[in-house]
């Protein structure tokens, strides 16, 4: 009879195997370590999950998830706003701010496009990316979804969208290796991505 | 101003970063994967991380770190008395017994001598060691802790303490990797290495 086939230890080795990027040898060793160090310091992990969930809600301009609402890229006053930069999650945001080659604002689609998965038109935020875009105001929308099938299907479906409006649409040039994931991209590479970007 | 700075997706950031094999770009993806996920999944890991502080403890005989007392290991009446594995932690508990070649008892040190960070004999379960061999049950002690320096000398600290008794001891051979980490070991390394043990 194998010790921790059941018990705590066994249910939190479960719960952190379905994060991602952790297989069962890093659960087996956050549970244990967890286990070593001083309680209030395991205890301030678990608050810290309960408060993100409890405190951080869509920014209900551009829908990254934050604290605040607005964001504080929405309101920060020293932004472009005649060019908006469109992503698929909060997480890329990060990315491309790093660079300090974009200073216009943002928009989280919450995902891409993937029929497969269940994943239309209508569970991404594109109907108020249209209404942002129909104030007026933009002059270009860069279409920075990665750039994987369901990322470039999203970067055309978009065009075809807001293209009709008289605003300009551009993809972020390749650059990021093809099948990769935006979040990973070192700064260097993702600048040049962003300066190469091309009409779609 | 960067978007996540502060706030409790920083907060939480920042606590998973001090977790073993998790750098700041897996604890970013785990962050806003928490965030996207249904809200009960995240307070399960929340709660599995209070859950494993508020019901595991040592094991009152042989120091697993468990929810039962004694351990499911001690309390089955299968294994062999005689024969004591004496490893560094818990997790190489798990390590050893996926073997199956090994049916005796364990004793978990809670760690290995090392002067430079403060952890002498004291510091260990050594005493709890010694009072266990003392009963006059154990035959052979195997010393499994881990191929480094501070495991080396762990297992001649032990040999000087217990071969005085009469109880041969015996160190897990070489074949998992010198300067590794027990918990890493394939189930065949682990298994020659038990075979291949010689004496001190």
């Amino acid at each position: 009879m194998a010790l921790h086939d059941s018990g705590p230890v066994a249910v939190l080795i479960e719960e952190l195997t379905r994060l991602p990027s952790i297989g069962r040898k890093t659960a087996q060793r956050v549970a244990f370590y967890l286990l070593k160090v001083p309680e209030d310091q395991a205890n301030r992990l678990a608050d810290a999950i309960r408060a993100v969930r409890a405190g951080v809600r869509p920014c209900g301009v551009c829908s990254i998830l934050t604290h605040e609402d607005p964001c504080a890229l929405c309101a920060d006053p020293l932004r472009q706003d005649d060019l908006l930069c469109v992503v698929e999650e909060s997480l890329d945001v990060g990315a491309i701010d790093r660079t300090a080659r974009f200073s216009g604002r943002y928009h989280v689609l919450g995902g891409a496009l993937s029929p497969l998965d269940g994943i239309g038109p209508d569970e991404l935020n594109l109907a108020q990316l249209l209404n942002r875009v129909k104030e007026g105001v933009i002059r270009e929308v860069i279409v920075a979804t990665n750039p994987t099938v369901e990322g470039e299907a999203t970067a055309a479906y978009i065009a075809r969208l807001i293209k009709p409006l008289g605003v300009t649409v551009s993809r972020i040039a390749t650059g990021i290796p093809v099948g990769g994931d935006l979040e990973y991209a070192d700064e260097v590479t993702m600048a040049r991505s962003l300066e190469g970007r091309r009409e779609l």
